[in-house]
C-alpha cells in the first residue's frame, strides 16, 4: 500500500506546493500582538487542512495563541493498532530586516527550486510535510496504518510559555502513545540526512550581586570598598579555567566520554569550523582544549554569560561604583548530568568566590535535563527505513547543542521517546531573512513522512 | 586692619545671614533645563553682591550657563600688590526626592545652628564667605589687601564642560596671579578644619568587546565560540590580584610611598571606617592589603569598573551569546603616575588578555594627572594661619580621593597652584536631602576669608 501511496504523493506535487504557500501566506507570528487574528487564522487553516485529511481536529485556546489537536478516528486505524504523536508549530519568527527580502516574506515565492517564505522551513513547511502525509494515506487508503495524534503550537517562538499544561491536560490520550515524532531541525548537509539523537539541557541563572547601598563617587570611596562590577568580573571570570573547562566543583562528575565510534562518525561528516567561523562573523573559533567544533556543540557541557548589566551605561563617563550588578549565566548540560544537582553546585561555588563587602542572590530560572535518544529504538529504526525511502539517502545520526523544551515535557509528563528527523538544510536562513526550502527537501519530507507511518506501525505492530 | 575688619564681620552676623538666604532661594540647578532662568539670576545676584564689594563684575556667557568674572579695581589695591584668585560655583545639585527635606530645599531655613538648604555648603554658602570678606575690607578698609580675582561656574554639577575655555580666554588676566583659592571641600570633622593638599587623577576607558557579528543562539554555538561577556568578565577579572593590587604592568612604578611621619599623622585623625561602612550601608569595607580606609582613598591608586553592558538585561531568560560587551573603567592616580603612560599601559596588557575570537576597542574618555600641593608653601602657610585666626582651631592637612577637573585646567594652562580649604563638614549632606552648614562654620568661613586675603597678602611682598 506504501508503493500506492507514494506514486499519489508524487502524482500530487503541485497540489503540497499550493497549499503550503496558503498556509506560509498567513503571517502568524506570534510575539507581535498585530498579528493575533493571523495567529488564529494560521491554527484554523491547519485545523481544516487535519479534517480534510480524516482526523477529528479542534483547536484548545490557551492564554495566548491557541494549539491545533487533532486525531485519528477509531474506525479509519487497524484494531488495535499503536498510537503516535506528531509535534509542530505554526508560529513563525518576525521576518524583520524586510528590505533584505528578495520577495516579501508572507508572499511565498519558487525561485530557483525552493521555497522562499517565513516559515517555509521553520516550522510550518516541515510540519505541512507530515499534514500531506495524512492526506495522502487517507486519500489513497482510506485509512491509516496506525493511530496518530497531531499536536501544533502556536507558542514556540516565544518559549512555549502555555503548552506544558496542554499536554497535561491532554496526557489521558496519549498515555498509550509509542513515539513523539518532531520535525523542527534539518538535514546534517544537502544529501545528508539526519536523525537527532540528542539534545543538551540547560540550567539559567540570573546573578545579583549587592554592594553599597547606593551608587558611590568612585573618587571619595574608590579603593575602599568592593565594587559589585568588579566583584562579577572577578567571580564569572573564575568560572572557566585556561582549557575552557568550568570550574565548579563536580561539574563533569557525570559527563560521559563520547564512546571512540560516535566521534569516529562525527569526524567524518562533511563540517567546515572555517566555513562556521566565517557564517558568525569571527576570526577563529575558540572552545573547551581537546575537543572538536562538533563534539563542543554536542557533547560538552558549556557555561556562558548571556548578558550584564551594571552602574552606569550611556555614552560617555560617569564616575560611579555602582550599588549593584547583574548577570545572566546558564549552562548547557549533556546527558546524565543533573540540572538540580548543577544548580545545587552553583550557588555555593559563587558565594566561595564572593570577596568581603559584597552580597549575592541567585535565582534558578530554569533546569531541564539533556535528552539522549538510544540509537537503535524501535522508532530510530523506523525512522531510518523512511528516510531511506522517503530522501533516497541513509541519515546520519547527530546531536544539537541547543535545547527543545517540549521534549523534555513529553518524556517528563508521558516517558515519551522522541524522534527528532527534519527535512530542511542547515542554510535554510531559519530566523533571518529569505527562510527557505528547498523543493527536494519538501517532497522527500512528505515521502519520508508517509513511509514513516507505515514503518511505525510494522515496528511497533 | 585684619582685626578692624574681623569685629564689623562680627558685629555684621544677620547681615550675611540675609544675605546668602537670598542667594539660596534661587533654584540654581545647572542640570535641569527648566531652571535656564534661575541660573542666569543666580548668576546676576553674585555680580550685583561683588560689584556693592567694590569689585569689577561681568558676566561670561557660555554654550550653557554663564560664569561670572570679577576683579578689583586697581585703584583699590596697593600699588604693585600680588594676585590671587578665587574660584567657586553658584550650582547646585537636584533637590530630589523633595518629600525628604524638612523644609524646602530653596526656602533656607535656619535650624539647630543650621542654615539648611540646597547649595548651603556646596557651594554657594562656602563661596559667599568670600563674597561677604571681600564685602568687610571694602566696607572697612576701602580697599583690599592685594589683587582679587574671582571666578563663580555655573556648571560645577554637571561636569565643567564650557569651564577650560573660559580660563584660556581669560589667561592674560591671570597670568600673574599667585594662587588659587577654592572653597569646596570640607573640614575634616567639627573642631578640625583641614586643608586639602591631595586629589587624585583619573584614566576613563571605555572598552568594547566584540565577537560574532550578531547575537547567537547560546544552545546551537554554546561552546564552539568565544563569548565576549564572559571574556570581558575574565579580563576585568585579571586587573586585580588577590591582594587588590591593580595588575597592569608598571601601574605602581611611580607610585610614591607616603611618608611615615603623614601615615602617623593620618593614622591619628578620627576617622571610624565602622562609621563609614554603616554609612555606605555595607557589612565591610574592602581594598588593597597593608594600607587603611584613609590611605586607600586618599594615597593609592585604584581600578573600578563603573558600568557593564552585555546582552540581555531584560527580566527572564534569553539564551544568548552576545554579540559584543562593552565596560566603563577607571583609574584614579596618585601624584607622580602619568594618565598618558598607565592609559598606554592599559591597551596592550587588556590585548595580551583577549581570547581568540575576540577583538577589542578601548577608548581614553579622560586623563588627568593627580595633584599634591607641597604643604609648605607659601599660600599654604598663610592658609594654616588664617585657619586659626577664623576657625579657632588649627587645621590638618589631609587628601581627597576625588579629582576636580578645574584645579588641572589652572595648573596646566597658568602654572598655579590651588589651595583647597573648605568651611563645611563631612555631614553636611551634599547632593542629599537637608543639605546644611553649620552657622559656626558659616562665620567662621566668613572670618578666614578676610584673615587669608591679610595672610596671603603679607605672604607674597
Amino acid at each position: 500500500m506504501l508503493d500506492t501511496v507514494m506514486i499519489w504523493i508524487d502524482k500530487n506535487s503541485r497540489r503540497w506546493l499550493q497549499d503550503v504557500q496558503q498556509w506560509l501566506s498567513i503571517p502568524s507570528i506570534s510575539t507581535d500582538p498585530n498579528h493575533v487574528a493571523d495567529m488564529a487564522s494560521a491554527a484554523q487553516w491547519a485545523q481544516h487542512y487535519l479534517r480534510s485529511a480524516g482526523l477529528h481536529a479542534q483547536i484548545i485556546e490557551t492564554p495566548r495563541h491557541p494549539c491545533v489537536w487533532a486525531t485519528t478516528p477509531p474506525e479509519m486505524c487497524p484494531r488495535g493498532a499503536s498510537h503516535v504523536v506528531i509535534y509542530g508549530h505554526y508560529d513563525v519568527q518576525p521576518p524583520d530586516p524586510l528590505e533584505a527580502w528578495v520577495s516579501p516574506p508572507f508572499s511565498p515565492t519558487i525561485r530557483g527550486g525552493q521555497i522562499v517564505a517565513r516559515g517555509a522551513s521553520d516550522d510550518k513547511g516541515q510540519t505541512f510535510c507530515h499534514l500531506a502525509a495524512l492526506l495522502a494515506w487517507r486519500e489513497v487508503a482510506q485509512e491509516f496504518p496506525l493511530r496518530i495524534s497531531v499536536l501544533l503550537e502556536g507558542e514556540e517562538e516565544i518559549g512555549s510559555p502555555n503548552l506544558r499544561p496542554v499536554i497535561e491536560q491532554l496526557k489521558p490520550l496519549l498515555s498509550d502513545a509509542a513515539a513523539l515524532i518532531i520535525s523542527d531541525s534539518s538535514q546534517f548537509a544537502p544529501g545528508i540526512p539526519a536523525i537527532t539523537s540528542g539534545l543538551r539541557g540547560m540550567v539559567y541563572a540570573q546573578l545579583t550581586l549587592t554592594g553599597p547601598s547606593h551608587d558611590l563617587h568612585s573618587g571619595i570611596y574608590g579603593g575602599a570598598v568592593a565594587n559589585p562590577a568588579t566583584a562579577l568580573c572577578q567571580i564569572l571570570g573564575k568560572l572557566h579555567d585556561a582549557t575552557g573547562r568550568v570550574t565548579i566543583p563536580g561539574f563533569y562528575d557525570d559527563v560521559d566520554a563520547v564512546d571512540a565510534p560516535t566521534r569516529a562518525d562525527w569526524a567524518k561528516l562533511p563540517f567546515s569550523p572555517e566555513a562556521m567561523a566565517r557564517d558568525i562573523g569571527v576570526k577563529q573559533l575558540n572552545g573547551e582544549h581537546g575537543y572538536t567544533t562538533l563534539e563542543r556543540r554536542w557533547c560538552r557541557p558549556t557555561l556562558d554569560v548571556n548578558g550584564l548589566t551594571a552602574g552606569f551605561q550611556g555614552n560617555g563617563a560617569k564616575t560611579i561604583i555602582p550599588g549593584s550588578a547583574g548577570a545572566k549565566v546558564s549552562m548547557r548540560l549533556v546527558p546524565r548530568q543533573d540540572p538540580e544537582k548543577i544548580a545545587a553546585a552553583l550557588e555555593p561555588f559563587l558565594q566561595s568566590l564572593l570577596p568581603d563587602g559584597i552580597e549575592m542572590q541567585l535565582e534558578i530560572l530554569s533546569a531541564w535535563p539533556a535528552v539522549l535518544t538510544a540509537t537503535d529504538s524501535p522508532a530510530i529504526s523506523a525512522a531510518m527505513r523512511a528516510i531511506r525511502t522517503g530522501l533516497g539517502n541513509d541519515p546520519v545520526i547527530v546531536r544539537e547543542g541547543g535545547s527543545i523544551p517540549v521534549v523534555n515535557w513529553f518524556r517528563q509528563i508521558l516517558g515519551l521517546e522522541t524522534v527528532l528527523l527534519g527535512f530542511g538544510l542547515p542554510d535554510d536562513n531559519l530566523h533571518a531573512p529569505n527562510e527557505k526550502l528547498d523543493l527536494d527537501c519538501f517532497y522527500g519530507g512528505i515521502r519520508t513522512s508517509a513511509a514513516l507511518l507505515d514503518e511505525l506501525a510494522r515496528q511497533f505492530s
